[in-house]
């Protein structure tokens, strides 16, 4: 594939995406992508050719799967100028750059800049955790990633629903401890809770995370699928889990 | 065990519980306990002492479980005065009547005869699903067992909300597909919920029934447990399910 390669600053590195021979730019000392965001993007329901955004999208790992799994373009949102200019420069290092863009803004402030109504799914990987709870990441990057220093759960569903046109979907990967609060969050947003699947370790364990999706304006009704795991033995990942890669 | 032994009317029979020996008064053309009973009453937190209700208690097989497990006593609340009497006979038959008593009466009208605060805990078997969906049973008993046609989940809840004592808890098993109004109904009705399980026939499989627990007045935070699996093969239960019948 021919692609323009963008310069590299200081502490970037360039790393392996797995599919497709695309890469994404990436630092040690801020938040990089991990297997939320190929299980974000494989647990939505990306309909061919649909327009979405990406809410926190970070280093942009989430649009690139969105976009090998058919979406036309991804707009993504990203509060730490770094991390949003770094995915820019991966949208360009994949010649992608006319399809995946990263907009550098607080999803708190969504109407300020975003279209109301013009995606039909819209992605979230939110912090995961209160500010309150947990360790506070000392660099300053990671600790917004992690915590809700900024947009918290609450401002992630409110930017979604203004985002999505009628019966658009958002699809969202957190923790299952916050699981009542997104189910609040999302039907007080008038976003309904339609699909829900749950992220084991391994098939006897508790789930470590938690994927749900729902549909701007639809009727109650949820279907929880089987449960997702990810790994079959030690260290060797579930078929479901690979076949991501494929 | 020396037992009275109460009547039986016409059409009644006398089942075996599958623990201590106890036994309940049943008939074919009503509601008769099922798993959901057994998988209720052992997700339920019984603490050694409790004073529990039991709401939507049916021929009185929970109100037996929560005893076994370690309840003081057992109010149960039941819509239909033929299950409600059949209840209380069942108590007689076991030696429990001291322990173990059914009201008849609707669970929406539960603050005309229940004691607000008095219950450390709550287990609830609501009817399913709303009238409008799924077929209607045509013997009337067994159709106010399955569907909403009095009491709904909100009733269910808010009268739960109603018996307990602050710190009290509320457990209640219900269908997956209703999760999104249980987290609703239950936070706003100052139920928390605090722990949930999914019920899957196989552990692969989407699950058919969720258990969840609320403790009134705390704060927000869900653990999701592991999913409780029933059957190890085709008609052999899972380890974990036969031992509630130790």
């Amino acid at each position: 594939m021919m692609t323009e390669r963008p310069e590299l600053l200081t502490g970037e590195r360039i790393d392996d995406l797995g599919i497709l021979g695309w890469q994404v730019i990436q630092r040690e000392d801020e938040f990089r992508f991990s297997l939320d965001a190929v299980l974000l993007a494989h647990f939505a329901t990306v309909r061919s050719g649909a327009r979405a955004a990406d809410l926190g999208s970070g280093t942009g790992a989430v649009g690139l799967f969105l976009l090998s799994r058919g979406a036309a373009s991804v707009s993504g949102v990203e509060l730490n100028p770094r991390i949003a200019q770094m995915a820019e420069r991966t949208a360009v290092l994949n010649g992608l750059s006319d399809r995946l863009n990263c907009i550098c803004g607080d999803v708190a402030q969504i109407k300020s800049y975003g279209s109301a109504g013009a995606f039909e799914l819209v992605t979230a990987n939110p912090p995961y955790r209160p500010p309150s709870v947990g360790r506070i990441s000392p660099t300053a990057g990671v600790a917004m990633a992690r915590h809700e220093t900024t947009a918290g759960l609450r401002e992630f569903v409110q930017a979604a629903s203004f985002l999505l046109r009628n019966r658009g979907r958002m699809a969202m990967i957190h923790l299952p401890e916050r699981l009542t609060d997104i189910c609040v969050e999302m039907r007080s947003a008038g976003l309904e809770p339609k699909r829900l699947r749950f992220v084991h370790p391994f098939s006897d364990r508790a789930p470590r995370m938690v994927l749900i999706e729902s549909v701007k304006g639809a009727h109650a009704g949820l279907s929880v699928l089987p449960p997702l795991v990810v790994y079959q033995a030690r260290n060797v990942y579930h078929p479901e889990v690979l076949s991501y890669y494929r």
